[in-house]
C-alpha cells in the first residue's frame, strides 16, 4: 500500500475519527494536533511539568494504532484512565508515558516518534507548535446576566463550555512558532484535511499559527474541510454548517477549500451550505458518515469510504503518483 | 543462542545486576521478584490502587532490556523518575505504565508479559506472589536506647533502614500463595540463582512463600547463591558472608546450594565461608565480580563471566541438553 500524502489537522475526538478513517486509506499520514488544552489530566501535567498538554496528541496516536492485537491492546493501554482516589486519578496512562518521554528526551518531536514506534502507529503525530499555547475567546453572553456583553474568556477548557456565543479566538502567545516538520508536511501533502472537531478550540487554532496558516494557503495540496455532525453545546451551540464556514473564513483570510464534506442525513439547508462553500472556492460532498446507531459521532469506516471516494474522484483528474 | 534454563530470585538492584549478567548467557531466563515493597513510588501506588508494588518488577524488566537502541531507550524511559514538584514527583515512568496495564488487564502476569513484549525483554519477569505482601522483622536494638530489646518492625522500607540487628523476618500474610508460573519455572530450571540483594528484604522473602520454598528444595536444578559484596547499612550491618548463609539457612530448612559465589577481593575469611558453604552442601566459587571502579556493586560483564564459568564447569559434568 502507499496512497496519497495526507495531513490531518485538528484535535480531540474529531481528529481521532478522521485519523482512524485516513489510516485505512494511506500509509503516508501526518496528524497535526492542537496544544492549547488546559483542562483535566493534560492541564495538570502541563502545569506541573511545563510540557505540552499531551492529551490530544495521545488520542491521535491511539487512533493511528492498528487493528491487530498489538495495536488494539496498546491503544487501550494508552487511553486507559486511572479512576481511583489518589494522585493518579484522572490521568490517562498514555499521557504519563508521553510526558516521561518528553522529560527524558527533551525533544517533543523525537519523543512522539518514539511513542509512535512503540505503538506501531500508522502515521506520524506532530504538535502544531512546540510550545504550550492558550486560547482566548471573545464571547457574547458568557455572563448570562448580560447576554449582549462581549467578554474575554481565557483557556480552552473554559471556552469549550461557555454558555455564551463565541465570536472569535486568539492564541496566547500570539504568532506562536510552528513545528517545522508540520509546516513541511502541509507543503508536501497531496491532501490536507481540516476538521472535524471542536471548532473554536481544536480546528481554528491551527489557522492562527502564522507559518502553518501560510503553508495551508500556499500548499499545492487539495484541501478538504470535514464538518461536524452537530453544533457543539457550549462553543458552537446553534451554529449552522454555513456559520462554521463563515467563522473559519474570518480566522483564515485567503484560505480556500476544494471540498467541504458534510453528513448526508444531517445537513438541512444544502443550498445554503453550497453557497457558503462556493465562497471558499469549493464544492460540497455529502455522504453518510455518522455512526449507524444515530449518535452524533463519525463512524471511521463510513468516513473512510467518503474520504476514499473524494480522493479517488480527484485522482482521476490528476493522479498523485 | 539457547543456553540453560535459568531462574533468578531476588529484588531491587541486586537482582537487576544478576539479570543483566544472565541475559548475556541464556535465552531462557525467568526472574522471580519480591512484592513486599511499601516505600516510595511503589508504596504510594500500592496504597492508592491496591496493586502489587511495581518498582522491583520494573527494575527487573529494565535489566532484561537489550543493548540495542530499542532496549537502551525503553530501559531509560521506564527507569526515568519524575523529579518536579507535583503529584508525579518520585514516580518512575515504568511504574505508572505497569500499574496502568494491571488495571486494564486485571491479570498481573499477562500485563508483565505484555510489558516484556513492548521492551523486547530478554526473559520473563514474574512476581513471587500475586498478592502484595508485607515484611515483619524481629530487630534487636531498633530503639537505640534499648540495644538488647527485640522489637517487631513492620514494612520493608522500615526494616531496610533499621539501626538495629535484624534477627529474622516473617511475611504478612503468612503462607502467601505463590504464582504458579514461578513455581513451575523453578521446578523446570537447569539453574536457580538466589541473590545478590538486600538480604532480609529482597532475598529471604522468597524462602517464606511455601510453594516456592518447596520448589526450591525439590527442583532438580543446580542452585547458586550469589553473595553481596558488602554488608548493607541497616539490615545487615556488620554481617560476615558466613552470617549471611546462616540466617538464610535459618529461614529455609532443607535448602541446599551447589555453589556460593563471592567476590575474590572482598571475602576476607575464605576458610570460614567454605565451612558455612559446606554446611549448605556446596562449594565456594570466588571471582572478581565487583565494579572496576571499586564501588560495592556488581559489574554485569564480570558477573556474567563468573556465572558462565560456573555453568560451563558444571555442564562438563552433566550437560543440560
Amino acid at each position: 500500500m502507499s496512497g496519497p500524502k495526507v495531513v490531518a489537522l485538528g484535535g480531540g475526538h474529531g481528529l481521532s475519527a478522521s485519523l482512524a478513517a485516513l489510516r485505512r486509506l494511506t500509509d503516508d499520514l501526518t496528524a497535526i494536533v492542537t496544544v492549547a488544552d488546559d483542562g483535566g489530566s493534560s492541564g495538570r501535567l502541563r502545569k506541573d511539568l511545563g510540557v505540552l498538554p499531551p492529551g490530544d496528541l495521545r488520542m491521535a496516536l491511539a487512533a493511528l494504532c492498528g487493528d491487530d492485537e498489538w495495536g488494539v491492546t496498546w491503544s487501550r493501554v494508552i487511553q486507559h484512565r486511572f479512576r481511583r482516589e489518589g494522585e493518579l486519578n484522572g490521568h490517562a496512562v498514555g499521557n504519563l508515558l508521553l510526558v516521561g518521554l518528553w522529560e527524558l528526551m527533551d525533544d517533543p518531536i523525537a519523543a512522539l516518534d518514539w511513542m509512535g514506534r512503540l505503538l506501531g502507529a500508522h502515521g506520524r503525530v506532530l504538535p502544531m507548535s512546540a510550545v504550550p499555547l492558550d486560547i482566548e475567546a471573545d464571547v457574547a453572553g458568557h455572563d448570562p446576566a448580560h447576554p449582549e456583553r462581549v467578554s474575554t474568556v481565557r483557556g480552552q477548557a473554559q471556552v469549550a463550555v461557555t454558555p455564551g456565543d463565541v465570536r472569535g479566538i486568539r492564541l496566547l502567545p500570539a504568532d506562536p512558532p510552528a513545528v517545522p516538520e508540520a509546516v513541511a508536511a502541509v507543503r508536501d501533502a497531496d491532501w490536507v484535511v481540516v476538521g472535524p472537531g471542536s471548532w473554536f478550540t481544536s480546528v481554528l487554532p491551527h489557522l492562527l499559527v502564522p507559518e502553518l496558516a501560510a503553508a495551508l494557503v500556499e500548499t499545492k495540496a487539495r484541501r478538504l474541510l470535514a464538518l461536524n455532525l452537530a453544533p457543539q453545546p457550549g462553543e458552537t451551540a446553534g451554529f449552522s454548517p454555513q456559520q462554521h464556514l463563515e467563522v473559519l473564513a474570518a480566522h483564515a483570510p485567503g484560505l480556500t477549500f476544494d471540498i467541504v464534506l458534510g453528513d448526508r442525513d444531517r445537513v438541512e439547508d444544502v443550498p445554503g451550505l453550497e453557497r457558503a462553500t462556493a465562497a471558499l472556492g469549493g464544492h460540497v460532498h455529502l455522504a453518510p458518515v455518522s455512526a449507524v446507531d444515530g449518535s452524533p459521532r463519525h463512524d471511521p469506516e463510513r468516513l473512510a469510504s467518503a474520504y476514499g471516494r473524494i480522493f479517488v474522484d480527484r485522482e482521476r483528474i490528476a493522479p498523485w503518483r
